[in-house]
């Protein structure tokens, strides 16, 4: 099969998770890096650095999809941006998947989000637009987690709790079951959310 | 392979990650759910609630197989109440495991106990009848579970660990080597027990 | 294809876990476990205790594999010393990885590491000589694990630490990222590494 072309946004340490996701997904051929004017030329895991943000509305007559590697920690502003930005242009953001991960059939997951090695979504839960939910991650049943929050590495998020928008929720945190966590929120890695 | 038919007791939100788990491993189709009265007719992920517990000594002329899909909190009664019901009544309840979970060859599991997705319960351990050992939770070599016990989500029971009877074990929770968590414990999530 | 012999030093409990390891790897046939004189004859998972440290300077005759497996807690000096001493006899000490766990190809994984079940190793990240990366840890991207470390049960190492060598970093601990923990350190299960 002839696997389509994606752009990558962001050459950072995100990135080369990201690339290993694509790789084990097997359904995109990675065209190139986004980045920086400075970087150009520069590899991530082999992969070249082949444009800047300036030359995104150039390149979208020659690629159709895009995803965003760019990480987030403290502040969701560059990722929300990105979003808005090549959206308007006309990307498309596919969710990516690692074949490693699972996600159930009776869950659902918006454009723009990625889904990391080893992760599990489980059913009746909702992944909004351009999330992050990292590796070892769990969402379970019925939880909702809104537009552009990063659920990190190993979080645990239980039944039916509600994750509003651009919340940072960090490593290993877990949450009690059928909480909510408000907009924008910073939750610290390893803590308990009740 | 002509599936095995089986009922499911309880209607709420772990009966939607079992169910989840009964379809990924595709050995029992689900006849349908047996919860309150009132709930007759309403569907859970598309199955129907199709009988109440005062129908249960009927519904053994129909069907062998049950599996228990409340879940258990604060309180192990009512999972052990129903469970020694089915039994009296004459149902099967068979160990359902998820296809996603691994359980050593050198471990044992017991009849009415639940492995959710992504469970990892390693060698020379055993799990007695009737617990739920919650998603991405780890069972490590030697540990014993007893009846009527919850492993909730990313629980760590480290080697040799015994959790006696009737213990909810909370989310994320570690606990030290050769440890014992005694009868009827309530331990709190994201909790370390030494 | 006609599978290797390797012998087991140490017939502990962390025995029975690599056991089950090299089970589902399926590239090794265990030939037997050294351990202490007063031992001999016992078994550990069907397999028998054939021979005391004594005797490894004539087992290298017979067997060209070996890996330590014993466990690692407070203290590391029996790994190292047993490392240097099977490596002085002249064994070869191959990294041994579950078939359950990942270990991206933009990693390296050096020898006489023992990868566990669910283990997940990310890309950019390396692991040193004679560690134990135990089950369900995960090592983020471009992470970096020295000699004779054990990272236990569940641990999250996030993108870009350091562990320096000889460290036992607890079950469930989770590190913030770009952090670096100090040679001999011993990282108390489930607390937060900032």
């Amino acid at each position: 099969m002839l696997k389509e072309k994606i752009l990558l946004i962001g050459g950072g340490g995100h990135c080369k998770s990201v690339i290993d996701v694509i790789e084990s997904q097997n359904r995109f051929e990675i065209a190139g890096i986004v980045d920086k004017k400075e970087c150009l030329g520069q590899k991530v895991l082999g992969y070249e650095i082949i444009a800047s943000d300036d030359d995104l509305e150039d390149l979208i007559n020659k690629y159709k999809y895009a995803v965003i590697t760019v990480g987030q920690l403290k502040n969701t502003d560059v990722r929300i941006a990105l979003f808005e930005n090549l959206k308007r242009i006309g990307f498309e953001l596919p969710v990516i998947t690692s074949s490693r991960a699972y996600v159930s059939k009776h869950a659902q997951v918006n454009e723009g989000t990625v889904v990391m090695h080893d992760v599990l979504i489980n059913a009746g839960s909702l992944i909004k637009e351009n999330c992050i939910i990292n590796s070892k991650a769990l969402i379970e049943h019925d939880a909702i987690i809104n537009e552009n929050c990063h659920i990190s590495t190993g979080a645990v998020i239980n039944g039916g709790v509600i994750v509003e928008k651009n919340c940072f929720v960090g490593s290993n945190v877990v949450t009690k079951q059928y909480i909510t966590i408000k907009e924008n929120s910073f939750i610290k890695a390893g803590s308990l959310q009740v």
